[in-house]
């Protein structure tokens, strides 16, 4: 180890133990304890990202650090708990340099502390390829109400938050990616949807509204199309495409290029709230929505039978994605 | 994706959903739940092992599996903790093969029997070095009985548990170490502490007698002189080096090759508990240590200055250590 760069411990204690929360021990101890509230239940979720994977090496790290965050709170969101802390495990790769660091927990403890989120521990490590950044986040619901993935049934109203696509669109229009779109876009939109790609917002606020409402639910992050599909089990969906919420800079670009909807229908990284309610659920579900602050819209419906979900277009016809999700794996 | 090789939803439902517990909703959520015992805290703590840094890329499959479980719950261990599940994030390298994931499941499975702690979840991502393993573990602790790992005090006396330096002697000995040490061994020793470096075996039956007995703890990981001197704060220790417990297979390794005693003391990967107990409780605490199975030893006293431990040798020298703990960072 050089003197240019810092061991492990003197690293924690610089840049994370500042962030560490309540129980953590100021990140000076192998574990941390969490007293849960009473009568509540703990939801745990875990997600990584990759460097040239789900993000771009050059991205700002300010940015790779809440999107790690981010998608994790995403998961707690879509399952109605409230974030309670988070364990990061930090792979850096072999030509990781301190300024990096400095700015992925500048970043880190800007997202913390925005979605109310501490830092309870963690470990870092080397590797010999891609930087990774695995997150564990811990949340909390009141007992018995985890809001599950499975168990639509037929009639129900499938609804999504926010829009969708834009994420997907924003990767395609990266001046990093060697593999993306070259029409031509408006300055501000190609910024509006990069920026949807680097920073998701976890729909924290909807979180009580889907524990009240909502039958099951799961957050966007593989593709609308393919998330939907594994929502269903022993089930279908019917979605109506002239109804999902496409951002006004989605819309012009897809007016260029009118294949790219498929990019935003299964390009992933949304980080959108995709649901199920009862029928008779779903205006105060939409009331609700509305009242956390959250655009919500009814996109389709469950249906009874099998098979992947259908997509009508605006002549009724069925249309068909040959790539139904994104799977980075 | 070729077909050859199953996509992450087909691997997760083939081999990673048998290993599911109760509230992990057999892996086809994107989070689990997990109701806590009244009156508990729960206890979390993070480890990744990396291919070519914590463990051979050829060891088998089994045995990694066994070890990314275990280093964690011996941190679990040392708090005094009792293991409630995991979370696995899973880095595939570009070679992964299906046998090799069969066989790390399999391992998994048999280590989450043994240690009574289920899967709840994870993540699985593919990365361009090499593979990794990061393991979430939760365990409970009734509230506020923690372990902690600072505030020993002086008179305190210092206990380890089991026997030091083993998978350190292992991992110089290991067939695959290119620069392990070449001298003669009995081949019964060699494969005695090679077994020790590939599968740690986390003290939880200590868990409950370090809470009712012990100041601090921690499990030692990195090397006893190193993890020793991060339990000290505001305070230094003295360890009779004599006193430190060996194995008979490490003690006839040093023998031949006395150097070696620097690599048992710092080497790391023992996952024995380290501590301090108060000296009227050091009885009490030996003994009970005794009823559950685990070997204790007094090794000596944590003392009123500052300053990294003193390692005294049978004359009463001070020995000191080149390298004090081992960092794989």
């Amino acid at each position: 180890m050089s003197n240019a760069r810092a061991g492990e411990e003197a690293l924690i204690a610089r840049y994370f133990a500042p962030l560490a929360g309540p129980g953590a021990e100021e990140l000076r101890d192998d574990a941390a304890s969490l007293t849960s509230t009473p009568g509540h239940d703990l939801v745990v979720t875990a997600d990584a990202i990759v460097a040239g994977v789900h993000y771009f090496p050059d991205d700002p790290p300010t940015s790779i650090a809440r999107k790690a965050l981010g998608v994790n709170l995403s998961d707690l969101a879509a399952k109605g708990a409230t974030p309670r802390g988070f364990l990061l495990t930090l792979a850096l790769p072999e030509d990781w340099t301190e300024t990096w660091l400095a700015g992925f927990a500048e970043g880190l403890g800007a997202a913390s502390r925005d979605f109310g989120c501490p830092l309870l521990g963690g470990d870092t490590v080397r590797t010999n390829g891609a930087a990774m950044i695995a997150i564990t986040a811990f949340g909390e619901v009141p007992a018995g109400t985890m809001v599950k993935r499975q168990g639509a049934r037929p009639g129900d109203r499938i609804c999504v938050s926010g829009t969708i696509g834009d994420a997907a669109l924003g990767l395609r229009l990266h001046p990093a990616n060697r593999r993306g779109w070259t029409g031509p876009v408006d300055a501000a939109d190609r910024a509006a949807l990069i920026e949807r790609y680097r920073h998701p917002k976890p729909r924290l606020m909807l979180a009580p509204v889907l524990r009240r409402h909502v039958r099951v639910a799961m957050d966007v992050s593989d593709g609308l199309a393919g998330d939907l599909a594994k929502m269903l089990t022993g089930v279908t969906a019917r979605v109506i495409l002239a109804d999902v919420p496409l951002s006004d800079a989605a819309r012009r670009v897809i007016a260029s290029d009118p294949t790219l909807l498929e990019t935003a229908l299964t390009g992933g990284d949304d980080y959108e709230i995709l649901c199920a309610v009862p029928p008779d659920a779903r205006d105060d579900f939409l009331a609700g929505s509305q009242a956390a602050g959250v655009a919500m819209t009814d996109i389709g419906s469950i249906e009874a039978g099998e098979g992947p979900p259908i997509f009508l277009d605006e002549n009724g016809a069925e249309r068909a994605f040959a790539r139904a999700s994104f799977s980075h794996f």
